[in-house]
């Protein structure tokens, strides 16, 4: 008997936070991911696991929460669903690095089953991504990062990543600082539900290429940057850009806001704020230097790898 | 001619912002405000006035806002009103010191008025209130914060205290932390608008008076504790906590939330966040500590003052 679809993405993302927290502890070659099981009082429950203080990461959580139960008629409104009862299964990971030159990634990958009163499954979708937030640009970096994405879409439909790239530069956008992004973005893809074009098993399967594409698309960079030196001014800029991802996080993040709506688990879910943060009224960076070329590109996103000679 | 409430209120945060400042940098003694002069698109503007890097001032914001104009209908929704233009003025302050045994402080003042498509009043009242969020509890502090608030309460009705202290308590409240309220209160009010009991001028004077009761309440304790010797692990915990201030801020604050989603002016609205901050997973203090002293306090808010007997 062949597992459901269900069964089938819960186990891969218990294996994929194997794959991904062994990778990062043999970058970071100091600090081990700790462990936190904890149990949800609705059903379900997850295991955060969570590194600070390393070598190369300053912290960082690597979560997954298989999670079920009563669908609270908050929760339904705010997924735009009606059912019952749901279940909710997913991986997310958010590592900011000690060095200013190494980026901070950002991934989840996530699987939700609505169900009726006597248990018939009458929605369910896959989302997910992958984004990357520099404090420094490195081109190299940034096409690097982009082209893994690409071929994890690729693979399945050539017409995928122009689209989720958008999407992504779309979602992680700070309205309230006149659209700058959080960072260089990557892919972003959500409500992927089964049609007769695309099953929801070639979302499944889509979905998983993309998690497991994960370690390729950022630990070569963490090991290009993680020993350059910098200064304490590259750190100050650092921290003033994760001022700016944390207001992101708690201002836009549907999944943060629809954790904290619907009371979820707040550790698990602000694991992904960074460690140390600065904010600062008005702050700009000088003129023709590194810090505002990032900015440049945050403000007006770049088709990094020319896939859409309109948009560029 | 007498001037209306509305001119006399908007004369009065002028005023209001000038002694607050002058205070403040008296007792700082090294850095000055810095005035930054806006205008609203939409009609009116404002003064943002901002210190930092202070002898006792790490950073803080003294903010005033006189704005009128067109009333969207998003405005309207949030602040539950109908009707076709606005005129709102206030002052808005944030205070954080460097030293983690003086407190930090905010407080804001407010006056909206709502007309109809002819120009007419149709709606209009006070808001306002001061609260503190000390890093380490001085009991004392705490009674002489509470002791101003209410007397400035008492003068106009001995019954406001009480219930404005407990409206306080309920407001600053981190939800998602099981309750932990941001700070130890003060008083908090809002929707004053007159009635025959009170009419608009009466909370015209009320908010005025609590206005002009700032600085004996916050500098005695400034005074006080800012030449306190400190360790790096005391700094450690304020930057834990100011982790909590910038949560309850960005998820909860009606004012903040009301300003980035309306396009407020994001640097005036995010002057409130503290300087430095951290975030670190699942940080508890140690039991028996003056951290955890605090903390048992922020779960459950006392009774300063023993007005209530059956409260505490």
């Amino acid at each position: 008997m062949s597992l459901s679809i269900k069964d089938q993405f819960t186990a891969h993302i218990h294996a994929l936070q194997n794959a991904i927290c062994n990778a990062l502890e043999k970058a970071d070659g100091k600090a081990d991911f700790i462990a936190d099981v904890w149990e949800r009082p609705g059903g379900g429950g997850g295991e955060s696991r969570v590194i600070s203080k390393g070598n190369v990461f300053e912290k960082g959580g690597v979560n997954i929460s298989i999670v079920h139960g009563e669908l609270s008629l908050q929760a339904a409104q705010q997924l735009k669903v009606q059912g019952e009862s749901f279940f909710a299964c997913g991986l997310s990971l958010v590592i900011h690095p000690i060095n200013p030159f190494v980026p901070t990634v950002h991934a989840n990958w996530r699987y939700f089953e609505v169900y009726d009163e006597i248990g018939s499954v009458t929605d369910a979708w896959f989302g997910g991504g992958t984004d990357l937030t520099p404090y420094y640009l490195f081109e190299e970096d940034a096409i690097h990062f982009h082209s893994v994405q690409k071929k994890s879409c690729d693979v399945f439909d050539q017409s995928l990543y122009p689209v989720l790239k958008e999407q992504c530069d779309n979602y992680f956008c700070n309205h309230h600082r006149n659209g700058e992004r959080r960072g260089i973005g990557g892919i972003f893809f959500d409500h992927c539900r089964g049609t007769e074009e695309k099953s929801l098993a070639f979302w499944k399967n889509f979905t998983e290429s993309n998690g497991k594409a994960f370690l390729d698309a950022y630990l070569p960079i963490v090991k290009k940057r993680k020993d350059l030196p910098y200064t304490t001014d590259h750190k100050y800029w650092q921290e003033i850009r994760r001022g700016r991802y944390v207001e992101f996080n708690l201002l836009h993040d549907r999944g943060t806001l629809f954790g904290i709506k619907t009371n979820g688990r707040t550790e698990s879910i602000l694991m992904s704020l960074p460690p140390t943060v600065r904010f600062e009224y008005n702050y700009q960076p000088q003129s023709g230097s590194e810090e505002e070329k990032l900015v440049n590109v945050l403000m007006k996103p770049k088709d990094w790898l020319q896939v859409n000679t309109l948009q560029s």
